[in-house]
């Protein structure tokens, strides 16, 4: 029913908004631009973390915790990096409050601080600060650190997990003798990154380089994995950035080599947020609500017991209780509602959340010996021998989970276009979608395009071929093939 | 060997300092007063992390994410809370920074908010502000939310672990419909941490309540877990606030009882945070360093090969393989250090990282088929049979966790004295440890007597007996059995 959900292909922006409120995600915090995240999103977000948290202690990095607070100075010891960040700071300038008879509660003057502090909008400037006192020698390198934390980028115009003034993310930042070695540390966490989005949250995504104009301020290079979501614009969805020398320079970070010289360190960063989780619904939503990858779900199987009184209800709970601890035996999260809504309203209420499958059983399931299983991503009913649940479900959220990808990446291939002409270029940004064409890797005719047609590089991909591509604006030879489209 | 270790009986306070820099468990970071939790330092705290966040969930908790930024007004709303916070919070006032071609970057003026933000000292002002819209019914209720997070207390004297700017916690916060319920939830997290402290810390706790002028400020009640430090000291460890409807109050916060009555409603908050690192290691530190309670060591077995060339370390690495394996796989932490260290080096460097068990093999070892444990609690060496080293080792940490739990505890009811005198009561306190003795219930007094001796009524223990005690400073008839210490 999704009674008043938006219609998803008229109203794409209302449509999230809504999911986002009606699956119990998240919520808008008192202060302007910040977000709740409720127990449901959240739960989502911890499944997203520890599967990411995995994959990068595999291969050797390690978490620690650096502070929320940056001096003021700190910022600007990067040129690029501090013009990038300065229009969107929290500044903290004082450290107490007191009571005032006629305002009530103010801010005590007396406690302003000498050197303002900057929220972390990202913390490349204070980790490398503490990465002078570490390094000294090529035998600390390399330094492989991730942090889980929050950022603050100040944002007036913000969306519920896409563009919020606080948000939750991973931030790695590793420090290396070669720059190869740091290039290989940028390229094989973009992989990484990639395997996050197509292997778990089935989100298929281009990796590519992005155009100095949208790179990190303050990197070399910076890489990226791009998505297309439901209403054919771009999401990036995760970054990872070639720091060359640049925070070793400005925090004069050197190491002795094996041969007694000494050198400036080299540096990565890279990061994913909780915009992940925008990335999933707009993805993968419909217009029932949610739909969840099973290797994320929260819940990957509610069950629904469907029962006239309690009798029936205990004769449910004997029949169901071997199944259910043989789900749960096998890590499939399950959530048996027995809360005394009708069937329908929990239909709904749990298609709206997005739960892979719902099992139905009711008394003449007992006495034929099986259950109903529906598919959320295909609405599929299927009747199912109790004695072959396990199996059953366990394959049946592998197929849900790779259904999810097929039908993301078919939808994003059919409106991914080749395109020569730079009219039929402003037709399908027009329309949606992405568009792979040629560019002379002028800055001034990305500019230009972004101008006319409200459409940016979204990157350059690694399997550009840029032979015979002429630029799609002014005609000249391509230098690269790149891949425009509006963008979140 | 521990070279410049300062003794810990005379100047416990720079042993302390050394021990965290030296284990490599945390930094200063650049603003005043915050902290870097370096990767060993934070992996013990994912240890800790992990096991509470399981003990919750267990109990029907989840997880949730509140924003950083509250109002200023919203703090003001609960008078006794402001009033607790005011003189410790960071406040934001603008939002952006701008070039200045004389001075730099400066704080752009012109991004001055209308009304300023706190970063949050604690949450309960901005999730009651949110309770307030997700709770209408009795159906709604208990809330029982959970968050790991960040807060800041602007601190003038400060502490690695101990007491700093910015810290890590967790923060509960439920609702619920009855005062009953909000207290029997008080006293349960509480004892979840009582679990916590002795179980896996292996730091035996007190456990009690506050008294008022040492109470959360909003609370009806505060219970503790209160420690004794290896200085005899004080730790409160980590408290659970009964809050009665003080913040429903504050945000208006009524929900629709079953008999359609319109109700407040009732709350708990209870935290422990990073200071827990700070109790294991003031708790169990020797002269060597940390040492650390196997279920939360990052590491629980070190491994030192001891080879003189490449021929012997592959005949260790094979001897070796087998066993790593068993222990692997049987999920005990272990490392291997193949660093070109010397032994001696090792040994110092791993026993002032408190790790449980080190295995020496070298190649009289492979011939004897045999290795070598030595205890870090009680440095006693033993020879293994190759054959029996996971069972001996999972035994070892079994028995390495009670030890320093026993000494522990020990060493706490050894420094715990009844008192009837207050001259002796003013002895005890200046020699160092807890006293526990009859109090008559008055502020004053208690003020008093922190006034005279810097000891502060930790808690009234569960287990108080006033009958048939006076008074500790006024010999009249006590009202409460009570431990004083000095705190940290």
């Amino acid at each position: 029913m999704s009674k008043g959900l938006p219609d998803r292909s008229n109203d794409f922006s209302a449509w999230y908004t809504q999911v986002v409120n009606r699956a119990g995600l998240a919520d808008h915090g008192p202060v302007k631009g910040t977000m709740v995240i409720k127990p449901y999103g959240f739960q989502l977000w911890e499944n997203i973390k520890e599967t990411f948290d995995k994959m990068i202690k595999e291969t050797g990095h390690v978490n620690a915790y650096f502070p929320l607070f940056i001096p003021k100075s700190f910022l600007a010891k990067e040129a690029e990096h501090v013009e990038g960040f300065a229009k969107e700071c929290a500044v903290v300038t004082h450290t107490r409050l007191k009571s005032d008879p006629d305002k009530g509660v103010v801010v005590d003057p007396e406690s302003k601080l000498e050197e303002e502090i900057i929220v972390r909008p990202t913390s490349e400037t204070v980790i490398w600060s503490m990465y002078k006192k570490w390094i000294q020698s090529y035998r600390d390198l390399p330094v492989l650190i991730n942090q889980w934390a929050n950022v603050v980028r100040w944002e007036m115009r913000t969306r519920l997990f896409l563009r919020t003034s606080e948000f939750l993310w991973q931030e790695g930042h590793t420090a290396h003798s070669t720059p190869e070695e740091a290039e290989k540390e940028t390229l094989d966490i973009l992989e990484l990154y990639r395997q996050l989005a197509e292997d778990h949250l089935a989100v298929p995504v281009y990796t590519g380089l992005k155009t100095d104009s949208e790179k990190f301020a303050g990197a070399e290079r910076t890489y990226c994995i791009e998505a297309m979501m439901g209403d054919k614009r771009a999401l990036q969805a995760g970054t990872s950035h070639n720091l060359g020398q640049n925070f070793a320079k400005a925090f004069g970070v050197t190491f002795q080599t094996k041969d007694n010289k000494e050198e400036l360190v080299w540096a990565t960063s890279w990061g994913v947020s909780t915009r992940l989780i925008g990335a999933v619904i707009l993805t993968h939503g419909d217009d029932k609500g949610l739909r969840l990858p099973p290797r994320i779900a929260p819940i990957q199987v509610v069950i629904i017991p469907i029962t006239k009184n309690e009798d029936q209800a205990n004769q449910l709970k004997t029949y169901l209780n071997p199944m259910t601890e043989a789900l749960r035996s096998s890590g499939i999260r399950i959530f048996e509602d027995w809360t005394n809504n009708s069937p329908g309203f929990k239909f709904n209420e749990w298609e709206m959340k997005g739960v892979p499958l719902r099992m139905e059983v009711g008394p003449r399931d007992i006495k034929e010996e099986k259950v109903v299983l529906v598919r959320r991503d295909s609405k599929e009913k299927l009747f199912i021998s109790k004695d072959s649940v396990l199996e059953n479900i366990q394959e049946l959220l592998e197929d849900i989970q790779e259904n999810l990808l097929r039908q993301a990446r078919n939808f994003r291939d059919e409106n991914t276009h080749a395109v020569q002409d730079y009219t039929e270029f402003k037709e399908v940004i027009k329309q949606g979608g992405f568009v792979r064409c040629g560019w002379n890797g002028d800055s001034k005719v990305e500019a230009k395009i972004k101008e006319e047609t409200k459409a940016t590089v979204r990157c350059i991909p690694f399997n550009e071929n840029p032979q015979g591509l002429t630029c799609i604006k002014t005609g000249e030879e391509a230098k690269h093939e790149v891949i425009f489209a509006k963008a979140y």
